[in-house]
């Protein structure tokens, strides 16, 4: 059904066509001495998230304007909702045919096409968010995700972060590891292979499915995001216990999917502009997580009793093991999977014994 | 002196004129349809650094290449290292009038001109650079700097972050609070006047000076940046003992001055690549200092075996309270520094709960 959705949601004649009328988008060549320079571009920004969904999408939008404003007017960025032209999960493909010229989303979302990608979005007792944009812009990952997306005609940037995340909303208290026992918790990607190994029972469910599952109890818990999206969505309304911390995605990395022909079409300093401005993005969405995140702790503790606590250390201890051999294992299974994994763990011992004694250290002593 | 050199370094034509002649920089219209698009404009960016300083003094030098990439052309930026056109403590000066069009450096430097600048930089036991950034871009941190620079025609925009720094090199063992009296360490700031409470002796040393000064014992400690450039000065060769957290600087935050005059005979479009670029090269830095100390961490331990300690709990704490003391006294000292001593303090309570159960629950778990 996917295939014909997306025919569907584009038109056929758009996917058609795609690839070459769309690269680049429309093009049009002002009159001046130098009409290279005033050529403008209409392009169109497919996202994962509905429509100004709280950081997330809200950080996307910014993004477009962003580069609308640096180009001077050039360049026109559209942008569209999960779902609005094609699908959350189409939003890669689109891109690739170049059925449109950018994307926001996150990596883990195209395992299917590319097992290595997972590396670049959250991997379960992985790096936070300080450390994957070190790994990304001084560490070789960006080069390693762009070896990744060539196939697809793709060039990633990293453009946002949610920083660590809530463990998520739970009917059922969890004690010890035999809690995990039979949970049917709504989790998904490498998270969803971790509890299942664990004994749990990931489910899978659209956001619109969520708050009614969890309430009428067909699902025992479910990970969402953090305070901020969390009490926007509800689910204190609907599940008893708020655990941390979101040992499954410790630093969620966002992208921008760039259809390399469109950003070839670019002159340099368009170039330059889109690149910057996804960088400049990468901060601050998460400082706007970080900013907001805080106050609505506070709201869902003071205002609405939420019972916040932490996920007791063997059951952090057995997940974090069953971890290591969920991503040894993903490795194992494509090559190029093998190469990210290696670089990102080389990097990560040493950044991890370097923010022992510096962020780690200085949080629990100030 | 300081005003002699100043007149000095820039010529004294340079100085009379400044602030008319040099505001917006050499501007000419190419020809073209639109000639108010085309202007270009040179501009001069004086820095608080050596040459080639790294992390610092490098990241400045990509901020001014990033500007001038995303311009097309129309931008050309020189830089100047510390000394180079005017001395490092005169760049504020040397942007506010108008000589220059940018800085690069620290408010804390600028503490004599209002001392409720050195709020953005760095808080002894403050905020760390993430919570930093949420303040400052989320949670009304830029206004209040604007507000602050504002009397001096400079616009301020966050530029750069070192995370947690080192403690520091030390030849004697701290190994309690009474250790602390009659300390001779080469400290600025904040942190100078927490130590002289504490009993130590703050003392204020060239660059130059240091090394030297702490192998003949002239100074029982300095304090640096962290494991990239104190490896890279050489500290390790003139110290026993390698302490952290850096408790005084925790994620010092970098600046960029920017000429307001200038800033406003901008386009719009040069206006958004300006502070676009500034944002970009927050993040980068940051993420070159997180992944280039790892390395150098290992270097100083393996190869040069250097003893790395963390500071008594009991000291941290004894620092700790005394800092407290000192920012609300600075802040008791002026209107404006109160103001920003209140918004930093109750954006840091809120943030800190936060990260109690996400950052550092994460740190503690993983």
């Amino acid at each position: 059904m996917k295939r014909r959705d997306f025919v569907k949601a584009v038109g056929a004649g758009a996917v058609l066509a795609g690839g070459l009328s769309a690269c680049g988008g429309e093009q049009s060549a002002t009159a001046g001495s130098k009409a290279q320079d005033r050529e403008t571009f209409t392009w169109r920004m497919v996202t994962t998230w509905p429509e100004n969904f709280p950081g997330l999408g809200t950080g996307a939008a910014r993004l477009a304007e962003r580069i609308e404003a640096m180009s001077g007017g050039r360049m026109r960025i559209r942008i569209y909702a999960a779902g609005e032209l094609v699908p959350a999960l189409e939003a890669f493909d689109a891109v690739s045919r170049g059925t449109v010229e950018l994307g926001h989303g996150a990596a883990y979302y195209w395992k299917g096409k590319a097992p290595a990608a997972q590396f670049f979005a959250a991997v379960p007792f992985g790096m936070n968010a300080q450390e994957m944009n070190a790994w990304l812009y001084y560490g070789g990952g960006v080069e390693l995700w762009k070896t990744v997306y060539e196939p697809f005609g793709i060039l990633p940037a990293p453009a946002g972060n949610t920083g660590v995340q809530m463990g998520g909303w739970f009917n059922k208290e969890i004690a010890s590891v035999a809690d995990l026992e039979g949970l049917r918790m709504r989790i998904p990607g490498l998270g969803a292979e971790v509890l299942e190994r664990a004994g749990g029972v990931p489910v899978t469910l659209p956001g619109g499915e969520i708050f009614t599952s969890l309430k009428t109890g067909v699902i025992d818990a479910t990970e969402w995001v953090g305070p901020w999206n969390d009490l926007a969505f509800g689910l204190h309304q609907a599940a008893k216990y708020y655990y941390y911390p979101g040992w499954h995605e410790a630093g969620s990395t966002l992208e921008c999917l760039i259809n390399k022909t469109a950003f070839e079409s670019l002159p340099e300093d368009l170039r330059a502009v889109v690149l910057a401005a996804c960088q400049s993005i990468n901060l601050d969405m998460l400082s706007e997580f970080t900013a907001k995140n805080p106050a609505a702790l506070v709201a869902l503790k003071d205002e609405h009793g939420v019972d916040v606590r932490p996920f007791p250390e063997a059951v952090m201890q057995k997940l974090h093991a069953i971890s290591r051999d969920v991503t040894a294992e993903l490795a194992a299974s494509d090559p190029l999977a093998q190469e990210v994994h290696d670089s990102y763990f080389a990097f990560f011992k040493n950044v991890r014994a370097w923010h022992e004694i510096s962020e780690r250290a200085y949080y629990n002593m100030r």
